[in-house]
């Protein structure tokens, strides 16, 4: 089976809907796409403090899903071996909220499957879904990005802006070996 | 440079040390390295319930780095990229136990490479230097075998009793290359 490496943060969860809380929360205005697009939120003038809520407590525990990641993840597993693989080791608080959080959200992933990494260039697998160029620079399978505020202008690899492409695309790579998913 | 993957649990920290205490605490009696050579000595008679002690808080956070084992490490680095490749995930709370021991007893290492994973198949590297047959099995670059118990009838890959032993692996390897350790 070919392996799938999928990032957890902005492709499996929704870390920005909790950025946005706290955005508004701190500087007492809730901003839109467009005043973040090309960037990350945190760039914006008055936010530098927010990353450093990456590393409270609980803050990976209580993120959402994204939209119908977990259906299609279960879909993959038929035909790929899925990987976690995750920046974890950089938020030391992270590694447990994140543990429980993909026990509770996507329990078909075992244990076994989970990787909390630093440094992506480790990693062996045939496909890496991410949305950090820099992680897919570093991979040698094929690199899918998935579209963050901060990548919009990198056209170097497949772009996937949800789950349902993520899908489509596997539909077509299966397609070639006369799979369907 | 070349990347080596090293194992914790029984290469970098000695686990057993561990485990002898809770034997002799829990059955009355200490065995010596005849009792369980050639196997773990969670197998030994009345002992198969230590190995749950691997779930508990605070498990893996007061082991005992192996003898010489800091020096070297930082020797290789001089040379190589050493990352951390430990079997985790399985252990819920060995993750922030394994975070805090890493960068107390090896702050040389930069979290970038700290990898907890479970299936150590995904990892690409040069060299793996792992107690686990299992995992050399599944690596594609150089597997060292740790000398522990339950492998000590192994003799498919170079062996190493110690740290010594590695170092004394590394001085031939960059020898080839007119280096010195």
């Amino acid at each position: 089976m070919k392996r799938i490496a999928l990032d957890m943060d902005e492709v499996m969860a929704d870390i920005y809907a909790k950025f946005l809380y706290y955005f508004e929360r701190d500087l007492g205005w809730r901003p839109e796409k467009k005043d973040y697009w090309g960037i990350k939120i945190y760039e914006l003038e008055g936010a530098t403090h927010l990353r450093k809520y990456l590393h409270a407590v609980g803050f990976f525990s209580d993120v959402t899903p994204m939209p119908s990641s977990q259906k299609v993840v279960a879909e993959l597993q038929q035909h790929y071996e899925v990987f976690v693989v995750t920046s974890a080791t950089e938020f030391r608080n992270s590694l447990v909220d994140k543990w429980d959080w993909l026990s509770t959200h996507f329990p078909s992933i075992h244990w076994k499957n989970y990787v909390f990494c630093g440094d992506k260039s480790i990693i062996d697998g045939d496909y890496m879904i991410d949305d950090h160029v820099s992680n897919l620079q570093k991979f040698k399978g094929k690199g899918l990005l998935y579209t963050a505020s901060h990548n919009v202008h990198n056209k170097d690899y497949v772009r996937v802006n949800n789950w349902l492409e993520i899908r489509q695309f596997f539909q077509g790579e299966l397609a070639k070996e006369g799979k369907t998913l």
